[in-house]
């Protein structure tokens, strides 16, 4: 069987950790590790909506994500300092963003807002898929504090949500890529689908060759198998 | 058998044409229409490379994308004059140009950088997908420009390259949506084809409820068939 | 007689052509073609005006200009990407709107707002003098659209405007300069007058030698007649 | 005869005022008064030039304008916090250079650069002619420093600058216009011209009415009793 | 006795002037000079407060403080051009509205705001305590203006501040650095005082070597003498 | 004895708890906590020095400093959406700096560059001088690596650094504030001492009240008992 760099069969999940309540302040925090990437992921509640939703009875879920400027290999420029936020830093949060909404029920929410933040302090392939899949935690954490306080409509969670990279390296398709694989793969693709399997999101990139049809077929069949098991985790996180 | 509000069949474009050569100054450009989505896009031909690609032998090739104000139903802001370019903006950029690297040889280029520009006049659903199937007869005029002055170390196009809109709109998978069915599909895709029928990039969101697999498989069928007859439409235009 | 680089007299436009609603969603709209230099101009109306004033009963006119990255001859970077607008676009699109707002009678356009977006799509000389040219000709079609919903207070057009550049290239004073004439040009003036041949705006500057009154009233002269010219070029545009 | 509300005649100059060296640091330094209105010319002498002009042995001038956030009747926000320059800002910045550069020899100059600031202390109408007149002497002045430490090719100066307003207010032509006068004017025009009479820079707006072809002449002419009496002015200031 | 390079005493001022109503339109203004060290300080009152402070009854008092850019032995670019402010400008803008503040009774200033802008004019060591000290004057002559005005509740101001440099230059414990000797020194500290001796603001640097508690103890010493002088100077001013 | 909220004596530090190499990439790293606030410290190694300083041989130390969004009881906006750096991020960042250079033999450091990034993931009182205090660590481990690899040309290090806050809460001078204290604060102090017990920096503030000489030195006293303390736990976790 092939083998990989770092011994995992080739459906294998890197080791999963979440670390609820990191934060003392936010309503909802997790620090979610995908073997060395790791996110601090805050959820900040506040009453009211923005100006262009109000007196609808809707509620509001945005989210953003950031790098810390030493999370990567080698240092990277802050954002705040360049004065402007880069191409790939907007697209990762308005796909996390996507994401969560898939799953919330705005009028069950009612009119508030909850501001997830992803901080990747350390990043070793699949921040993304990492910040999504613990973005759900640390928003079911936020709407048990909303429900708490008895300002819920209804059950704003339709559903949970996770996500998973998947990719061809080396001819072989491959379950959550470290960085080792990710700079080599030639096709990656992220997934993100709900708790019982549907899919909400999927956006794959031929790096080298473009691909065919069947290897995307097995990629989506992969990150079903990767999604499903992360469900799993979060559930089993959620219950402690 | 369900019929498109614009009469169309749920497989079939919407009226494509490629003006080439509408601008006087720029080494390839070409005005694309998909109805009554209309971009300008000029490829621009400089002598060497960014930088930090120096005496590497190799050429590059990128890509901007910007809306007109008012290309839209209601005109929108400028973003030079909001000082930042939005995140949606830089995605699609990042896009584009992804999607033209996928079948560029870097080395047969030689050192010479393609900047391709994809100016939407008028937006009316599908820009990013008109952009980059404008884009490629664009780049392919610009590449005949290099070709003529002796400037290239071979054939620098590995493949041709088009893309095309799929969604589920009423319950219906649909080719290529204007404006009034992508603001109302359920699930909305964007797929980027070579000419020979492989995949290059694959963006597929849930707008409303998650899809099951049944619907991907679908809408990647419909994909590829708009991908051919964009590719057949592409060649009849350079050949002109 | 001296002859002009393209064969034109002294006094004479260069083609001069209006395309009206050139867009589908603007409530007024023209490509306008000064030979080569080509400029989209939209009007767009909106109900209201800006929070200063309002209550006032009066409209509100204003304009921007900006080119395209490859409207020149080689390509320039957009202002979007750079952060900030430069010191020429934003006096242009001041120009602009002054020219306009000495026709606009505020009062009879009512609480309505009209924004002007003039951006160059190929530049050959005289994009400013083209763009305020056009811009009375999307003007007066955004204004019959109000017209149209009985939402004027009385006629808001107290005249029409137009703008053309004049200069002395090699000792000659010449009308209507395109960019081979422009570059080389020893005086450089733009004027801009209303329908009956009174001046809006005249802006001439020295780009070589300072020159006397006599060459200033020469420039005078010839502007009075190309102006005379377009009025009539516009008045059968918005016939037809 | 009719009176101007400061007991002015039309073609009267306000009291006129240059203080020499005002500033201990820079090259060249002038304090210019045009009535009330106040401004600190600085000219800042470097060698060598901007990188696209090394090597071709010749120098540089440019000049930036800012008005002071209380120079003005009520307190206007920082360009700098704004974190963007201003269309108006920009466009002075630009005629100031246009300016100065019509009576510069820049072989003459050898690879100096002159930076020239104007910045508006107090403002009372006339703040873009006064830094221009005011930095004609501070350019000598500046010209004098380079000329003692024998960096100079030749005599940079091929004459002088200088710049009034003229302008339209209750149908009388009237020179050099205050705040109470500018606000009002019907027409309002700034006039740039070399010590000998010819004209560098016209701009001249219709505020209210569009004027015709005879008062064009009558400012021309006043303009040019004006810009006399200032190279006078100079002259004087500069044998002190 | 050890000397310094101007020949003053350790403990001694700099020659400093107060010229107040350098400006007309502005409530208060004073050209504040510490040698060659020249602050323009204006002091605009605006009748309400900012929108987070609505409805309370108390005023607000802010700072802004900037430098020309050739106030500096060379140039420096503007922070508008660069389209952001420096850390030491904002600094500097905090710090001076920080002392300002410690004197103030905002009930008794009822709802209004005063802006303090220092712009140096000519920095030579010492900007930060010269504006200041200057700010004092300028805004004791604000609240003139509003007492003059009815517009107060009662007297806003609790005391006087004054703020002078010290340091350590060649082991020598001075007073009042100008740019020679703080460009030299060891210690660097800017002490803000009440004009009954009381400490609002310390702020001591190790430029060189860090320093022990005894050097602490003799710059308080000497900064309660600097400051004391200044109270002196500016109830002078005051009296005027 | 008075006591306080926390039931921590007034001399005493809240627990300090340093967490060496928190990351795996970077050359130097400690999460450093002080009771609940708790900051990301990494050291960045590069081979060079900016452009200004090459070719001296020495190095150069800087720092950055930031808090995430939601590290504070409410959510603040992100910087880098508001597309500048705030004043109190700048100050913190330039202090943090300060203080470290203070103790940095730059020609013993060779041509390398060390860059330090301080990201609050919690805030409670004291995140400038915990950032310091972890900093040091940091700069030590960097330091280390650099040594390992035969970069160095000396000993770097002169000396450790630490920080702590002092202040006046309810008449009582107490050390290491926590929010709680440090909201109610009527003198805020921040002092940055070497390990042999020199000052460094020493900033303080009256919040309320200006404060006496008597208020000063006891607060002095409080900062020496507090970094010593300090000096003596990172001696303890870099022995680890």
């Amino acid at each position: 069987m092939t083998e990989r760099f770092d011994g995992r069969r080739p459906d294998q999940l890197r080791q999963v950790r979440f670390t609820r309540n990191w934060l003392d302040h936010a309503e909802g925090s997790v620090l979610v590790e995908f073997g060395k990437t790791r996110v601090l992921v805050a959820a900040s509640v506040t009453e009211g909506v923005p100006r262009w939703l109000k007196g609808q009875g809707k509620g509001w879920v945005t989210a953003e994500y950031e790098m810390l400027p030493r999370s990567t290999h080698t240092r990277s420029d802050r954002e705040s300092r360049k004065g402007k936020v880069g191409g790939r830093t907007h697209e990762i949060s308005r796909l996390i963003g996507r994401a969560l909404r898939a799953v919330i029920d705005y009028e069950a929410l009612g009119e508030n807002t909850i501001v997830i933040d992803c901080d990747v302090l350390q990043a070793d392939g699949g921040t993304r898929t990492a910040s999504i899949t613990g973005a759900y935690v640390a928003l079911a954490d936020a709407v048990s504090f909303l429900r708490g306080r008895g300002a819920l409509k209804g059950e704003p969670l339709k559903g949970s949500v996770a996500a998973i990279s998947v990719g061809v390296v080396d001819g072989l398709a491959v379950l959550d890529l470290p960085y080792e694989e990710d700079s080599a793969a030639e096709v990656d693709m992220n997934i993100v689908m709900t708790g019982d399997g549907k899919l909400i999101e999927v956006q794959g990139t031929a790096e080298g060759e473009p691909f065919d049809r069947a290897v995307m077929d097995q990629l989506l069949d992969l990150g079903a198998v990767g999604c499903a098991e992360l469900t799993r985790l979060q559930a089993e996180a959620l219950a402690r």
